[in-house]
């Protein structure tokens, strides 16, 4: 089962998705579960991230942008993730595809299509079964994000984009959504950490065939 | 004007393209030539670059390594190769999409209509207008490299594939030509470095409307 996390920044996706790990690691084994993040989640995939975050990098082309999270993700596919599902592991992945959609196509504009076309190139097709969003709105997103910095958390140069690629990222996200309702499940995101994660282990729950809210 | 130099790996094409420039700037002033190449040309590019060249990096996934080419590609293409080309500058680049066509897709054996569709992506269509082909059969430019290697030149990740490998480039590069006859021109690189680049003035001297081989 190939499960990914979604939302804006400062959603508290990567803690979830952290928590949720260790969750499903106690009920199914540590060596059912495989927790990845994009970009990266592979050495080679890890130094394209460090080229996309760097803030140094801050001319860098939106189509150089585009390619490069699909070369991660190319990498985590071929070594991370086909590999896991295919001994029938659990696969969680802290963004994937539907990141590029929102953030590239819908925050930098490019055209829709060929950002379907390289992704599904990258991907050779492989869809989530299930897709969690945690929705957070924007100003409540950057206020955490903010927070984050003050406490030392270094910023990455997604980290300082104007206000209005993230209102086309959150837009992006909702039309993604009602694109395919039947994929998403939506996870109020602006709760305390513990109520999240027991909302998100309450709607995986079923889809699992357990019980993992006890 | 916008002119690639293309060939296998010891064809001569970086020092080529290095002489041929000075030559130009000579000719024109330095203001009006610019010679970059790839992967690398831009900071962001030579980042991308190392990546792709890294003999740790030995897992890469074909899909990967081909989408990071096309991540170099694009910024250079956005940052160095239009503005040039829109100040009426000559761009000399050494390698450029058809290093993909070759490498990744005969070489890699990827996906050729994938390979170009990708491609032509990550260059809006911007195609040379002129591309220089350096021909050298397999053997002896496995034996220049080996040559360069004893010298103390560093090996790269492209430069240990498998003979097979090679000769499928070797091919590829042979059904491009055949395809596009009129937009390649074949050099013979097997010759001294003087005469192969009085070779390649020759050639260009009518396409630039004045006399270089003077």
């Amino acid at each position: 089962m190939f499960i990914t996390l979604e939302g804006m920044d400062g959603s508290g996706k990567s803690t979830q998705a952290r928590l949720l790990a260790e969750f499903l690691r106690a009920q199914f084994g540590a060596a059912k579960i495989v927790l990845t993040r994009e970009p990266g989640g592979a050495a080679i995939s890890e130094q394209i991230r460090g080229v996309i975050h760097s803030l140094r990098n801050d001319n860098m082309a939106p189509l150089t942008e585009f390619l490069l999270y699909n070369a991660a993700r190319a990498q985590i596919v071929a070594e991370v993730i086909r590999p896991a599902l295919a001994q029938d592991k659990i696969v969680l992945c802290d963004r994937y595809a539907d990141s590029t959609l929102a953030y590239q196509g819908y925050g930098r504009q490019l055209d829709l299509a060929m950002v379907r076309d390289v992704t599904r190139y990258a991907t050779g097709g492989l869809k989530p079964d299930l897709t969690f969003y945690f929705e957070l709105d924007i100003e409540a997103g950057l206020a955490r994000r903010n927070q984050g910095h003050a406490r030392g958390e270094e910023l990455n140069r997604m980290d300082v984009q104007t206000r209005e690629f993230y209102a086309r990222v959150y837009n992006g996200y909702k039309l993604l959504r009602q694109a395919e309702p039947a994929r998403w499940i939506v996870i109020d995101g602006s709760r305390a950490v513990e109520s999240v994660q027991a909302d998100l282990r309450a709607q995986l729950s079923p889809r699992l065939r357990v019980n993992l809210s006890s």
